[in-house]
């Protein structure tokens, strides 16, 4: 993918990878901007496998190296980690991104940028990507422009580079679109959707159900598209 | 220890431990203050795992419980977590604390009040407890009140208890104290200093030599107090 920033040598970044179709989006976006990306997947205990799975393929469709960081959050209370609770399924998607639902995982963008910033400041990269949406998405505080804002001045205050003059930027190319609009990003960037996985439950086949199979399909459907994964199902 | 705060029943709080003298003054500190305390101990592949097995002792002196959230960064570039780096030992004290010496963690503290800003959340804790000290320091920038206001912020907008309006305070009960002050404070707390562990290095006992070792003597010196950890070597 060739470059189109000004940047010789390639200026490398962290790209946040979760599987889904954003953070795919986000690292081709990074890839065409000239970055050499750096995948950083984060295996939390999710409640299923698939997610991690599909993180792993997409940097490896990419040719980017990656890293699985394991962690095992010490509190409950996410319908995402904790397979006593149930995900909410069927809700209209004029009710998804009102309210903060039981999907929420308590500081978990503020525990993935963390690790972002550490191996970006250990790493020399001068980017973070993440595919942080504030449009089409289930309403997490964590994915607020606002949010990305104060994050960058942590970045700046709290770490050794900050501090003596090599920023590091927090960008999050995709917070203000639409999921159709992410979604022809993404094919014009060559994205491989196929990859990706968006469910929130870790069946065979995406439910269609879950908030994030929903807010999927009515991205697919606005930009006209088929979505590929279903093809492989 | 009896509570002098009017909160009935007791507020909860996450102590952030790590097996050092200003994290257990911290948790004591906030017993005195009526907290009821949960300890959270990092284990982030320090280079001795004496850190580690003393935060676990205090938490057991002090009878809260505890979780160890294991995690191997996927970064090196520290002397703390690479063998391969050397200690800085024999600085002057003038010497400590100005510019950010290789001891220093990218993003240590961001990933670890993001771990305990989580528990909190989940857990319905009022407040984070950090040991944090901006004056007789090692001269890393996540140690600095500015800091502190930031991640205040981050807690408030960044997670779903700071939305709906519940406080999670960030408290840095430390931040502008000496290291002679802090010991004397925790000499009125009744502390088990004996127990805590500062050494950079992980040998049989503290080294004396190196930035941390040479602050404890300090600090011990100047409040007028023999170290009770030099009595079990």
């Amino acid at each position: 993918m060739s470059p189109t920033r000004d940047n010789s040598p390639a200026s490398g970044a962290v790209v946040l990878l979760s599987g889904g179709l954003d953070s795919a989006t986000a690292l081709y976006h990074a890839l065409r901007k000239g970055y050499r990306c750096t995948c950083l997947i984060i295996d939390y205990g999710q409640r299923h496998r698939r997610e991690v799975q599909a993180a792993k393929r997409i940097a490896r469709a990419a040719g980017c190296p990656s890293h699985v960081v394991r962690l095992r959050m010490p509190w409950r209370g996410s319908a995402l980690t904790d397979r006593r609770m149930k995900v909410p399924t069927g809700r209209s998607l004029q009710k998804i991104g009102r309210g903060i639902p039981s999907t929420y995982v308590p500081a978990r963008n503020t525990l993935f940028l963390s690790l972002a910033l550490g191996l970006a400041e250990a790493g020399g990269a001068e980017a973070i990507f993440i595919g942080a949406n504030a449009v089409d998405f289930s309403g997490y505080p964590d994915c607020r422009p606002n949010y990305y804002r104060l994050m960058q001045r942590v970045a700046r205050l709290g770490t050794k580079a900050g501090v003596e003059g090599r920023r590091i930027r927090i960008i999050t190319p995709l917070i203000r679109k639409t999921k159709a609009q992410i979604i022809r990003k993404g094919m014009r960037l060559g994205v491989p959707y196929e990859l990706t996985w968006s469910c929130y439950l870790g069946g065979d086949h995406p439910c269609g159900l879950c908030d994030s199979c929903r807010l999927r399909a009515k991205g697919f459907q606005e930009a006209g598209q088929r979505d590929p994964s279903l093809d492989s199902c």
